[in-house]
């Protein structure tokens, strides 16, 4: 805000120099991306099967760029992703970028942004390999379509294959991310309407990290080869737990068991909620954007599973007569509601 | 307009519905699309090695719904992304299509933009296999990543690759798309200016086609495959043949001269051209979008091609010092511009 640097108007630049500004420096780092950025099309060379995704991040929708930093940006258009790669029991190989955004914004700005896409594609070993710049009449746009392998199609995990009986497991925690976003939506709030006060954001790192800054569950992908268990299926958590857990109980045809008391929620974002006089169950449910993964195992694998610090069993799968259900901590069964993040709310 | 129908308003139907809605009767076509829509991701087992590329399009920038019908601007959108496919000399076979739109858009809106994406799907034997819906603040985005197959390393055309002596040639005839969208633009100024007035769009069929429903010519490299012809370097026509001469000079480390005479332009083309006061070669030189494909051959080759009538060659390929020369009507050699279409424009 108070930088006094020269900015270089896209205007001035044209995108194939911006282009070749953006994506000049960057080196491949896969064997299979055979060519990247600077032809009419990549050309990948990947063994085993791939696994494909895309998806949309567009301004004042999926974030707000008053209180989103350019470079974490980026990096999470990434990682969101990837970790629907990961979801499929993928790893991450390559990504193509499309931004469309106006052309108010400068040079050093977009460099921000490509800065976090770096930053992703650095820390999980993954080539940029194509995309698109585009002006915009207004706002920001950025579509990322990430690719990703798998040995063979034994290896890939889908929504439908949990039966009754397996355990359902989520990594890491939940409800932090929308805990973030509920600080930082509380301190827009406050600057509007008294922009003399400073940000009070202290303290809560971890759950505006979460938000910020997520990260694809590459590493819960790895340990599942190096112990040896095939989850019977898999989804990630991008809109909240009660939406992922339809999503398997429809696609895999049965019922599903949560309880309440075992959903991972960290302390911060527990105290969040209660300090917001919510319920913090709720931001697990139906917050989303926690990019964990939530699978169903086979009972023989929970003894791999159990000494992994990093997952919790939060419940099992049940006929499909009974639906998908939340225990609460007294005890009561009550049907979950799917109140995930919605595209088109009303 | 007249349209008295009932409309469904996107936020009455969320996007797990709209989505279902929209893909839900779309059929695979390739064994090679293993899981289409409806996971976390999709599975892909092509064989040989696979180019993939990805486009945005975007409203008020790309194209303009007072005279786009929503069902041509989704051909479009995937016509625009096979044809770089075509530009690498690979056949096109599958497509990921993310949409972010104002939620003023109501479902029969949103079908009829997907009734265009599954024509060209049809028309192209492409299976439609993810994506992405979003709302957006305003306006309508549309990105698609196209991914096709070639046989081979050898079998890929690189924009690098031309040299010294090879003919420069290009399929179909230019600037067609380019006249189209001053018709459009002039109708619409009519039509701003006199709402009373009747469109006169009569007779400008071929170039208003060219410009609102252009195709990509996945014919072309059927033909080469055919004809056993491979051309030592290929782009398609987007952003208009100057722009696309000077990609070829650059990354093919050569000259290029072009023969204005010899440049392919339709009679309605060049008459519109005219009617407008315009330069028809600066249509071909510098309108873009005609999605023809520019390529060298080695002269061994040119009897192969003579008797395809949809190719011409226009020039031939000659040392770098001599840069990219357009030798007019009147034999006098001037440097070639390149003004094709700019996504910043100043």
């Amino acid at each position: 805000m108070f930088e006094n640097k020269e900015k270089t108007p896209l205007d001035q630049l044209g995108e194939f120099k911006l282009i070749k500004q953006l994506t000049g420096e960057f080196k491949l780092k896969h064997e299979s991306s055979v060519i990247g950025v600077g032809d009419d099309a990549a050309l990948l060379e990947n063994q085993g099967l791939e696994v494909i995704s895309t998806d949309l991040l567009v301004e004042n929708v999926h974030f707000d760029l008053m209180y989103t930093p350019l470079r974490h940006l980026g990096y999470k258009a990434v990682v969101v992703n990837l970790s629907d790669i990961c979801a499929m029991n993928a790893i991450p190989k390559q990504i193509l970028v499309s931004v469309a955004m106006s052309s108010k914004y400068t040079l050093e700005a977009v460099e921000e942004l490509y800065s976090g896409i770096y930053a992703a594609c650095e820390k999980y070993n993954i080539d940029l390999i194509g995309g698109d710049t585009s002006t915009a009449p207004q706002g920001l746009c950025i579509s990322v379509t990430a690719i990703g392998t798998v040995a063979n199609k034994e290896a890939v995990i889908k929504r439908a294959g949990a039966s009754e009986g397996d355990l359902l497991c989520v990594s890491g925690d939940l409800g932090g991310a929308y805990a973030g976003l509920q600080m930082l939506e509380r301190e827009k709030r406050v600057f509007m309407e008294q922009p003399e006060m400073q940000p009070d954001l202290e303290g809560y790192d971890y759950i505006i990290g979460r938000q910020l800054r997520p990260e694809a569950r590459t590493d819960v992908i790895e340990l599942f080869e190096e112990l040896e268990i095939r989850p019977t299926s898999m989804i990630d958590v991008s809109d909240g737990l009660a939406s992922e857990v339809f999503h398997l109980c429809e696609a895999s045809e049965i019922g599903m068991k949560v309880y309440e008391d075992k959903i991972p929620i960290d302390q911060l974002t527990y105290d969040t909620a209660r300090e917001l006089h919510m319920d913090p169950t709720l931001y697990a449910l139906s917050g989303g954007e926690d990019y964990e993964l939530l699978f169903t195992l086979k009972q023989a694998d929970y003894d791999k599973v159990k000494n992994s610090m990093d997952v919790s069993v939060i419940g099992y799968c049940a006929p499909k007569s009974e639906g998908a259900v939340l225990i609460t901590k007294s005890g009561v069964e009550h049907p979950l509601k799917a109140q995930g993040w919605d595209a088109f709310p009303s």
